[in-house]
């Protein structure tokens, strides 16, 4: 098995890739749950559905979350009643969140839900929650953010949580600090610490290290297992020419001080990852990156494409399986 | 301010035919909440939709309830994943419910809710939730109820929710005992004891004695109230020669015990219930409500058409103002 730990649209398009280059029975994704939200009293799991959606080539191709084909009946209505709708939940979308939600009040873990939900979708792939326990990633703001057109204003210093951030503010106000609330008493999911222990070697996806990666490796016991199979882990930075391909990982780093390149990057990776992955952008850092003590991968890491996608899988697989 | 206590399809249709006859402003109707469950995770509240939807012009005419022009792209979702789509939830509807769930864990009641909901629909009519306080009417299986497509076998002597009875088992088994749990516990909204002590006269809607009408009665201090009116009270039969227009009303009154006839809602309407309108259909058993101590109303009653309502409207108003 190899074991992936995933946030949203990057890994899933990572996962996308690895399926055409390894039987998808050997896969398996640990996925972030800080995300998760309840909304309109529904328990939704964003990076969750974006890996499932993705890998069942159900996605809608035009955002890179929820699902194509969708409609927004519940939507339009939620607006006539002047009811939150900035969370955007498709009808299609809503079938999963109210399956999940069921689910939950039945007694079912996450895990369980999970797995119903892709097998639904014919995935072979397994699909692991990081943890059943609820983690709820906060941002504090740095700076005052005016009322916006759907938004009241916030004063600096005002806690708020990750699609408050993300979503309903665009991820446009400067952050002053990240908290993973509920991580020290949340447990890894059944499966994860035995997935990143027994698997042939882990990957660590371009996903946002702050607040996709970091809210995995922050439940007790994933960092400390992760970091014992150093030399069996690869990173991919999601961070390319000093830019985040999608989302704010890039203006995240530099906030809350941190360096926006794949240096930067290397420096929140190195203690347990031996391997990092750049983009041949960035070749000429190479010699900073094994300066950090990591080997350094360069190789196209940009995915427009489920070819490039795939070019990439089979790069991590070469620099792991010792063909490179 | 005319009050009527309803339940969910004939009181929409008769509040629909009063609308036409009386200032819509002059009208408070006080719903039955027996009905409501939690699905998925949402509030809903069957009565008060049908009657909001139904003022609206938007109920679905081809079922009578949920919404008109409505798709169903969710529960097709939740039908892939094998979850619970019993209860049809529309993608319209859904917003509905996702409004009220979401402005009930904010903070806000059942009353103040569905008056933004009516407010969104231009709704000029009062409608009332019965209770803020969670009812639920249950249902007691006097048989067995075989194993169905969708539905495990139940016992008889199990207890279930009006709404498992009524959608799920198409109200197909007979019935021993009907509970509203938590009623004795529950208060009446704001402003409903004031609406049944002021208004001009009260109107008994042909709603389900047992599971529509009960459940509003049997709040404390709302049967009182409306017994004080007794002379200012008129109630219209559900049951049209000997059977119920829909639903199971004449089934459920047999299976209890009593008389599945005018005679029958008279004898439980007229310890609160000076007037009682009876259908054209059931004139001769006019003298043996009269011996009950009851006005009797004999007119045309069963509402196929707005118009018809309508005159069932001015029926009923000609009798409450001695036009009669």
């Amino acid at each position: 098995m190899i074991t992936t730990i995933a946030g949203g649209v990057g890994a899933a398009r990572l996962l996308a890739g690895l399926v055409q280059v390894v039987p998808p029975r050997e896969l398996e994704a640990i996925v972030n749950v800080g995300d998760d939200l309840v909304l309109h009293g529904l328990s939704i799991s964003p990076d969750l559905d974006t890996v499932t959606y993705t890998l069942a080539g159900a996605i809608n191709p035009e955002t890179g979350w929820g699902l194509v084909d969708e409609s927004w009946q519940a939507r339009s209505m939620l607006d006539m009643y002047g009811g939150v709708s900035w969370f955007g939940l498709g009808d299609r979308d809503l079938g999963t969140h109210l399956y999940r939600t069921q689910r939950l009040a039945e007694g079912a873990d996450l895990v369980t839900i999970t797995r119903e939900i892709a097998s639904a979708w014919n995935l072979e792939l397994s699909i692991l929650p990081a943890s059943c326990d609820p983690l709820r990633t906060m941002v504090t703001l740095a700076e005052d953010d005016p009322e916006g057109t759907d938004t009241p204003p916030l004063p600096a210093g005002t806690e708020i949580s990750f699609q408050e951030y993300f979503v309903q503010r665009h991820h446009g106000v400067p952050v002053s600090s990240v908290r993973i609330a509920g991580v020290a008493d949340a447990r890894p999911s059944p499966g994860v610490i035995e997935s990143i222990c027994d698997s042939e070697f882990i990957i660590v996806a371009p996903s946002n290290p702050i607040v996709s990666i970091e809210p995995v490796l922050a439940i007790p016991g994933v960092r400390e297992a992760v970091s014992a199979r150093r030399s069996q882990v690869i990173a991919i930075s999601p961070i390319v020419a000093g830019a985040a391909l999608k989302g704010p990982a890039d203006r995240m780093l530099t906030e809350l001080g941190h360096e926006a390149s794949v240096v930067g990057v290397a420096r929140l990776y190195r203690e347990f990852s031996g391997t990092f992955v750049i983009d041949v952008a960035d070749a000429a850092h190479a010699p900073e990156i094994e300066a950090l003590g990591m080997r350094c991968v360069v190789t196209p890491t940009v995915m427009k494409t489920p070819a490039l996608a795939a070019e990439l899988g089979q790069s991590i697989l070469d620099a792991m399986r010792g063909n490179s």
